[in-house]
């Protein structure tokens, strides 16, 4: 504690992202990647940027990723804007929409950034426990002093929640910010995306980094009606014009655009995810219904801090969460159907 | 004014960054941007990069990065921090450093961004009036309640303060954060790196964008006593894990280790700015002794918003302030000497 530090500084407790170790041939399911590399045609619009113009700045308003964006989802230019990774569009989005003095709520069980974020700013929250079974309880949703924010799919239970439930809690804060953080959607059934034409208190939030495989570039995306938009970027605005850079802005343009390698390797990832539920199964695990690219497991016998261990030690990081509920529970990243094989071989050898 | 604004989204005033036009065959003196390309072991690097990963969240420290950058400055890796340029560290460094009840003082001609940021953070702040001949008064930024922030050299004045003047403002804020804004600092005499140990509320802030040609690419740092560093690092973690990307970080290290391009660069835009200073004067234009990559410059007779859109209708941008009492003023970034030769020829059709 530094007498240097603002009372900000004192007060927030950062986050702690998955580990990134550096030795090699280790296997990485423990952040939710996707295992597939990036659309050729990423990586080719991102070496012919590479030699154009990099001393330049980027465009501040990134209007032709947005209009990329916009002509997939089937809206305008307007609403839609992007930033560097969903966490800063959410970081953004908690400056905008929430004020210190009205409680928001999202589920205590969720993505352990929400209340850092709530701490950094200083805005009260009430963490709405999940229901037994691990899904999102409706009604304890309504009537939200100051915003609600929930992931659909929910992390890291990977529970996804029908759209009339997420239309029930847009209904039911009217004159509050609901925010949908879709960053695993792309594995799911619906998006609300469909809701924003209807609902001007929905903003929903989407990446590049999990089903266009691209956490490497930083690119995520915010969708709503014009209003949450604006708000979004006056806050943007005010901290720093330029936060998505050339290369990120092509790369994404050209993964926005790929849509037959997007629906390619996101199908790839499914079937991988309902084999490896399957073969969990057999070997004795309760594995939560899964729409993401990540499953949530647990093991009547297997104690989960124990099994994340043993499995490091061999090579392979997954992730545990030293936490009420979800102590016994380990979280594992969908990869490769290879990885996936590599990663049953392991486990027999340990249960 | 939306209904679903917060109070920060409303009383927020956003930056307005330089034009950015999409014409083509446009001479961009505007943003100060460097006129030359990275160092051509920077595209190398990216593109090596680009094949390799980018379906993997990039080092959330950056530690190479950091390392390579305190190797040059000759300190260790705990003083420094990276971000996505040096706007990005700016905002964190005002909700790191500064809390709403201490006023700061900046300068009140300064880099238009200060209350920017002042508004969005509620940060009251007093702006210390230059003196006559656009130096910074010194004395006048002694004893803040709650911290100081200039740019030196500064902008859009390109007059550099004296590091006997910086000690003194640093002495005389001892239980306060100063940080010295270095963005031109590479076109300059001294840098106020070489104070950080020996002052422990010195924050230093740097960027790759000017005088490493990588304004595309979104990478700025600061140094500063580990304390410090640490207190930015709270604020980014909670924030957003990840702001520079994969392909920022293997460009900017290629950047800050490729010695002689830089210094290449910089001396050949210290030249042309030199001679470009004397041909203004031959003009009959007042120039104040710029130690940046931009001059600011006046004339008896022309009138500089009139100068400002004759320019641009022929196709040479550059800025013009609409503000008292630098309203008489054009700021034109140094291009290359065949950009400036074009820069005259067409100014001296104008008067």
């Amino acid at each position: 504690m530094s007498k240097f530090w603002s009372e900000a500084t004192k007060r927030c407790v950062p986050y702690v992202p998955g580990e990134q170790l550096n030795r090699t041939n280790i296997i990485k399911l423990n952040t939710n990647e996707n295992p597939y590399p990036p659309s050729p045609k990423v990586i080719k619009a991102i070496i012919e940027e590479t030699d154009r113009n990099l001393n330049l700045y980027p465009s501040p308003t990134a209007d032709k990723l947005k209009e990329e964006i916009a002509a997939f989802h089937h809206l305008s230019k307007a609403n839609i804007f992007v930033g560097n990774g969903s966490d800063e569009i959410l970081a953004f989005a908690f400056m905008a929409f929430f004020d210190s003095n009205r409680k928001i709520k999202y589920p205590a069980i969720s993505y352990s950034f929400y209340p850092v974020y709530a701490k950094l700013f200083n805005i009260q929250s009430e963490q709405v426990p999940l229901n037994a079974d691990f899904t999102i309880p409706v009604e304890d949703f309504f009537n939200s002093e100051g915003g609600v924010i929930f992931p659909n799919p929910n992390a890291p239970t990977g529970i996804y929640l029908e759209i009339e439930s997420v239309k029930e809690i847009l209904e039911h804060n009217s004159d509050q910010v609901v925010i949908v953080d879709e960053a695993y959607i792309d594995f799911a059934s619906e998006s609300a995306v469909s809701l924003i034409n209807s609902y001007e208190n929905l903003l929903v939030i989407q990446t590049m980094s999990k089903s266009r495989s691209l956490a490497g570039l930083r690119v995520g995306f915010a969708l709503g009606q014009p209003d949450l938009i604006e708000g979004l970027g006056r806050i943007k605005d005010s901290f720093n014009s330029y936060t998505v850079d050339r290369l990120a802005i092509n790369g994404a343009e050209a993964a926005i655009k790929d849509v037959d390698y997007f629906n390619d390797t996101r199908n790839r990832i499914i079937q991988t995810r309902e084999w490896t539920i399957a073969e969990m199964n057999k070997r004795g695990f309760s594995v939560l219904p899964s729409q993401t690219n990540f499953i949530f497991a647990t093991h009547p016998e297997q104690e989960a801090s124990q099994l994340y261990s043993s499995l490091k030690e061999k090579g392979i990081l997954v992730r545990h969460f030293q936490k009420k509920p979800i102590e016994d529970y380990i979280r594992i990243t969908i990869g490769t159907d290879e990885q996936m094989q590599t990663f049953f071989k392991t486990l027999d050898v340990i249960i």
